[in-house]
């Protein structure tokens, strides 16, 4: 990895977001005015675009985004992205990668949406119900092999909230060979999660003071990436139940994952330790330590808990993080550190604000 | 059963409410007066006790209960309990059985609490570390033979909150034995759950904008109760995995049940639609309607839906439910109703409110 | 009054709820499902109508009231208006007037919505932009002269949320002359005000965690409502400052009232119990004991505190109620209640749901 | 002002926060691990302190500030706090005086707690009952004269969390005599407001889906440090009628402010733009925009609306901040970098978390 302040005389990147009103859009833009290479003068906010909202102020938007409240949304169009470095998308399903091939391929292009994560064309295609765009780097540098192939890449997948907890959650159980590949997964996220989206069900009359379930029984369409991710972390076909719940908070998932279990807590725990003992966002909690969600709000952490449920016979792992950071646009500003060669850290915190 | 309304030229029952300053005294008292027997004559509201705030009045303390707010809290003794034909306990645990072994056999005694759930010693010690105080019959009567136990019943165990819809969701799939006994349960319930007790944790400021699971792992009191309650059920030993997680609401429990699974949906919805035909509370909702917790809140209905998830192999059954009102106190009414011989509904809606 | 007792022999009447899939209208039927009079069969609940979403199950809307999931929605016309002694009306602002007309005078019409609350033209043009459509008996009975124009109306205009709350906390003082005319009221409300209306404003990810005012500085229509009652209960011009304040909760409305007083707070509070001994639903609280809307959730009660700011020369007068209950249906419901001849109290509750 | 890059090359500054186990406490560490010059090496995080949690891990109590999650709490004591450069106090009122006392007069002791805040001993006792420890330079840069007072200071008080937005909001109108010096503020606060602090009243289940005042009609101690504040900016004595009011979210504070104008909304606009010209964290919103709590989260920013009601002769002043960032943590932050010479807004953003 190249150390950033040597280059910090070189020429600024230049960085659009498409998407730019919506809530991943937003978050990018947050963790960017943050980012040390910005308040360098080596990262440059370039075109900010939406669809609908385009013509208006950011600040009537996103008003939490006060320094850049005068700036003009334009269309989502090649030509406005044209001409920078980075691109971010954060746009619906499907709009990706007619905008990606438009740009050049010396263009660093992070998706925040769904089109490039899946390999698998026919999986695509049965949760999609479209033509599958093809797969790019997926933006989650603490799975196996995932670091490397983020290192100079030009096009980058980012994850979906919920796989990133749950694959990290997962993985190096199912790495490990110590849980049989059949794994649960009850995620509990905040409203964010579903995008800024109107939907009389989002209302916030609807959404305060009621939890409920969607997407059961394997409908959720993220349930083949996690799929996707455990398989590949253990090289063995890893069948995947899981339920996401809405609860009402803006923000964060608390992910409670299961798996039949061949050793004991000492040996479950060296597992994960091991597996994360480098990794800067990745905390596995002091036993009896529970994650909440409160505790990595506005950061980039993944805090986890393992147990062992004697009884039943099944590794337990919590996980909890902020699905609007770690999981998306925390994500895509890790793997552009990543790209572009700053410390994959840049920009990114462990520390949540809370109460 | 007994036609009310013949009985409503007898004598007063007298009601007393131990514990009337918690959060399952006070929804008991809510419930009794909207009772149909309390407006007309049949029930009266005798004494309310209380630990360290009696002395205080009522209205200092649930301040929703106007109709009551001048009545002073008496302390929980023997005392002040007896002359009452029916006494509630909302007491924390341990607490209960003195209490009962000083009123008459005749007293129809309603404990809210734990001290008289479980049924084989060696389990209660483990999970509660002191004497087991016996078993009585079990508050839910939707399960198996239940409801004759407690038609005339003189002594009542009310359900935990967790157990009541974990129940009630996985019974008929285990009776009917159309599933593994096999259990995974993952509910997310609001913070009146964990009682009106002073804790950190419990504060608002950390519970609101936070989920975070607890007593993991099969650690939560609750687990070997769902276990005793399905093992009835089924005639098996079922193996229970259970995790509670804290939401930011202040009521309401949804429980994400899975088991492996032998039969198709058809099936399956078979066996939950003649399980619960005839139950006044208990809803299976139309194929494609999932439970929301808001919609019964302050309701004693009890909301499920079941699906198949075929690629993992599972019965996925979510279950929907307010965890003070059918989850505590309406169950606790529900019995009573049973118990003295009203109708098993008077004074319990299943209307929530809602938004 | 007619003791309702005696009128359960007659025939049922016969409701219908235009607006049935809103907030609104979905509080109305909270309520008749509850009603004694529905209970024994005196009211009838007729066509359910609704706009865009005419020709669903009310289940799919309004998933609380279980025992109406089956009842489609049908389109909200004059047609399927018709044939019944009473029709609530639960609308967007203007559409009320058209529909009244083509109803026989001899039905009660109860409008939730604005239409017929203001009684000057010119006010009503200023603050609607529309033509005024004339005023109807002001659906909020505890005001001076309101319940006789009520009881047995044929026509009745239910007042605003903010208007509710705020008059009551008012009018005592001013009709008693101890204040001067020039108020000041700022009410923080729930989400559910603002109507089941697609706004990204209202999204759940923008309501939860964050307050904000809005329609500030005499901008929101109710301002003219709580100036028309209070100019009437005083029998002079009252100037009022109003500012309405979003907060997250579904429902709820707390107003905090101020006015430059003449009295010391013996008086003021002699006052206050003086104008409400009678009154069933508006409670003073004991001295030092505050309103809060948790206290008041769905039940008809508005509860109030008074203060004297002695260093500011203010009564300080506290409100409390439930946006949706004694704020809008359940002053439906009580008006209703005087205009066919029931107990005014009936299926009205003044105990709140709490925690 | 000292560049602070000039000065990397010197010493560390050592900071120890005594009450770090609280939310002022957990918030000025937040802060300062996002320092510049916390990160270049130029502060140090020294000693940790806590009352009752002395002996506990910093992880067990402020779970969101993984770096420091190893640190073990000291006991609060002047030993404990000696040989730091700059010492914060999160101290519960009236304990502040003796430690100060203890430290070298070339400490920098920054209090977040009330004992120094107020100049007028009578007040002081008044409101809190006991003797008066003096008043120490007030820690809001942006009000007239402060910034000097704070430029090298060595004891500095920190506004309470009411004063530092209601004077934001009301002093450039006060000071430019365009308002009567009779100002009301109605102000809904998040429930960390109130500190870490066993009660009842704070329960999650208490404070979510219900809001109401407390400390009514000049009784909460704020009250004196608003009218201090005004008055100070005037040259006229100004009466202030303060209300506080608790809404169900963790963080936050929206006030609402108004006093009679005496000119209109351009002149106003024109004081407002003029006063907070050159402030870094004070932002007039544009014309109609109205502040939120939310786009403040975890910001030093202060967001002002201003509007003249004219029927009701007022100017109107909406305003926001975090209460635990602006209204506390941030603004001992901002002292700090004034004291010891950094830039004023280093560590500190106007970017908000949200959603």
């Amino acid at each position: 990895m190249v150390d950033s302040s040597e280059k910090s005389s070189g020429p600024a990147l230049r960085v659009a977001v498409a998407g730019a009103s919506g809530y991943a859009g937003g978050e990018v833009l947050r963790l960017l005015l943050a980012h040390p290479e910005y308040r360098r003068g080596r990262l440059e906010i370039g075109a900010l675009t939406a669809g609908a909202n385009a013509g208006t102020a950011l600040g009537a938007l996103q008003p939490h985004l006060l320094p850049l409240a005068d700036r003009l949304l334009e269309a989502t169009t090649p030509e406005t992205l044209a001409g920078h470095d980075i691109v971010f998308l954060g746009l619906p399903h499907g709009q990706s990668a007619a905008i990606a091939q438009a740009l050049p391929e010396s263009t660093v292009v992070i998706d925040c949406g769904a089109d490039f994560r899946l390999t698998d064309p026919t999986v695509w295609e049965k949760y999609y119900g479209s033509a599958h765009a093809g797969s790019w780097p997926y933006g989650l540098p603490e799975l196996p092999g995932a670091r490397e192939r983020l290192t100079g890449a030009r096009r980058i997948a980012v994850p979906g909230c919920y796989p990133t907890v749950s694959s990290l959650a997962l993985a190096p159980a199912i790495a490990a060979g110590i849980v049989e590949p059949n794994v649960h997964v009850v995620a509990v996220s905040g409203a964010s999660g579903a995008g800024r989206k109107l939907d009389v069900a989002l209302l916030g009359s609807e959404v305060m003071g009621s939890v409920r379930a969607y997407g059961i029984a394997g409908a959720h369409r993220h349930t083949p990436e996690i799929a996707q991710n455990l398989t590949a972390a253990g090289g063995v076909e890893v069948s995947v139940s899981f339920t996401p719940v809405l609860a009402p908070m803006p923000r964060g998932i608390l992910a409670t994952c299961t798996a039949p279990v061949k050793v004991d807590l000492a040996e479950a725990r060296a597992v994960y330790e091991k597996a994360y003992a480098d990794e800067p966002f990745v905390h596995l909690l002091p036993e009896g330590v529970l994650p909440q969600t409160g505790s990595v709000l506005g950061s980039n952490a993944v805090t986890l808990q393992v147990a062992i449920d004697a009884d039943a016979g099944l590794l337990v792992v919590i996980g909890a993080i902020d699905n609007l950071t770690k999981g998306t646009a925390g994500a895509a500003v890790q793997s552009m550190n990543l790209a572009v060669g700053f410390d994959e850290t840049a920009g990114l915190s462990t520390v949540g604000v809370a109460p």
